[in-house]
């Protein structure tokens, strides 16, 4: 039975892995520092727990996906200190030899719940993540979704909601204009005036939220048409907040897109992660299978 | 050499054409009256035009596309009288015996101008109709993108701009919240006061119209990630708008996107059709085509 290694890589920490799956998976966490000390403890890592088939990286972006540039594999421009234009690709394959599959860590995420998750079987379906920022993974036709670069829909924008005209949200690019810059943790810690996991329950800052939610998901819905939306993240660990979410997509909608499948089910059509915390690492192991299966 | 057949069935008229491509085509165009009668006038174009190894059909939606639902093939919950639940390729499949390639007009055309027009060669990239309404057809990984139904991103949502918060909209189901609601032709005619073809090129209507349609891209390159856009239908025809559109685009991304295909060569990322007038027809001959070489 093949054998794959998995990383997951992110500003703060990268998480990586040997295994076959979920069931059987060994993982270790690495603090992010400097591009070469960071792959160099990876490596080690994989050193020490014998020969994979193959690996799969989901990194923090923005990455360059398109295999005929000379950047392929590289995090581009990041604002990160010391990681714009890193080559992480590069040092893996030749120390490794190995195929290695390498995507976003939101379109690793969705892939990951595809195989094993809460998207198992389906070819058509986004994963969200909603925390310090918004990140969406998109699985089209059974393919990962990217182009020109790859999606960045944390940044879509979004209608402004009534009683919530005033603030000037928080993204340095478009303020209060996007998905991320009116909802986002920090968004909620600004408009607020304290950390989004101190809001309670009841608190009056949760259904504006559902609402921008709501308004993200429903743009989603009429851009790609997924069969499955999963929210994962910080902020979506809030408890209630995934139901409120469900309402405010079908008002955002408007009754206009009609499918079973979100008017009469939208318990099973906006979930929660299949795999918990593990739908990153667990995405980059089904990069790892992916890169086999074609190597790119 | 194969020859193939095309339908671009619009709710006023359906455009019937027999040929290879954009230099051997022969075109006629029926008026859309009940399903039965328009698909009987269809079928006798065809006889009378002799055998072809495939047919494509564009469609008005919304359709079914999917290959195991027992609706698959047909027009679904449209408005226009006589054709809900419309079964469209039945009849056809019946009459011609030969495979079938069956996809929304837009997604028709955006595959019609990735097959011969502006978006050659490419494997990602978005058309949109702004007209008497906004649709859009993606083209994902070199795949039309469907999956639980199909893009319907005419109605995706925007934020208002702040010289227009009054307006109240033109769509029926999300009335100023969505794209189509602020900016397809009966905005235009219900704000302004008048037609959009008869809105002087200074006007400032223009400009207001050219910062949604930027939103509005801004959004699709966000979440879609496009190599290109490709901007049709009868608004577009606006002498001077698709300048304003660029602009407005690279205003709303807020220099998030990192790309020099947008950054330094938006004239060339965001075009008109390739294929003037003839992106549906010619797409939907691209679904024979396609039809042959994966029968669905």
């Amino acid at each position: 039975m093949p054998r794959y290694g998995a990383i997951e890589a992110g500003g703060t920490k990268f998480v990586c892995a040997v295994g076959t799956g979920p069931r059987d998976l060994t993982t270790t966490r690495i603090a992010t520092t400097s591009p070469g000390q960071t792959l160099a403890r990876c490596l080690e890592f994989f050193a020490a727990q014998g020969k994979v088939d193959a690996l799969g990286v989901g990194s923090f972006g923005p990455v360059e996906l398109r295999p005929e540039s000379r950047r392929y594999g590289h995090i581009t421009a990041t604002p990160k200190p010391g990681w714009a234009n890193a080559d992480v690709v590069g040092p893996l394959s030749r120390a490794l030899a190995v195929p290695i599959g390498f995507d976003t860590d939101v379109n690793a995420a969705v892939l990951g719940e595809a195989r094993w998750g809460a998207a198992r079987g389906l070819r058509d379906a986004v994963y969200v993540t909603v925390g310090t920022g918004i990140g969406g993974g998109a699985l089209s036709g059974g393919r990962l979704a990217h182009g020109l670069l790859h999606p960045e829909m944390g940044h879509l924008l979004l209608p402004r909601e009534a009683d919530d005209q005033d603030f000037v949200g928080s993204c340095p690019f478009h303020g209060g204009r996007c998905w991320e810059g009116l909802a986002a943790g920090p968004a909620l810690e600004r408009r607020w005036g304290q950390p989004a996991e101190t809001l309670p329950a009841g608190h009056r800052a949760w259904d504006l939220e559902a609402r921008y939610l709501g308004s993200a998901l429903a743009t989603l819905v009429l851009v790609l048409s997924p069969e499955r939306l999963i929210l994962g993240g910080g902020v979506m660990q809030t408890p209630h907040l995934l139901p409120l979410v469900r309402a405010q997509l079908l008002r955002a909608l408007g009754g206009y897109v009609q499918a079973d499948e979100i008017l009469a089910h939208v318990d099973e059509y906006v979930v929660a992660p299949g795999l918990g915390q593990d739908s990153g690492i667990l995405g980059a192991l089904a990069l790892a299978e992916a890169a086999v299966a074609t190597p790119v």
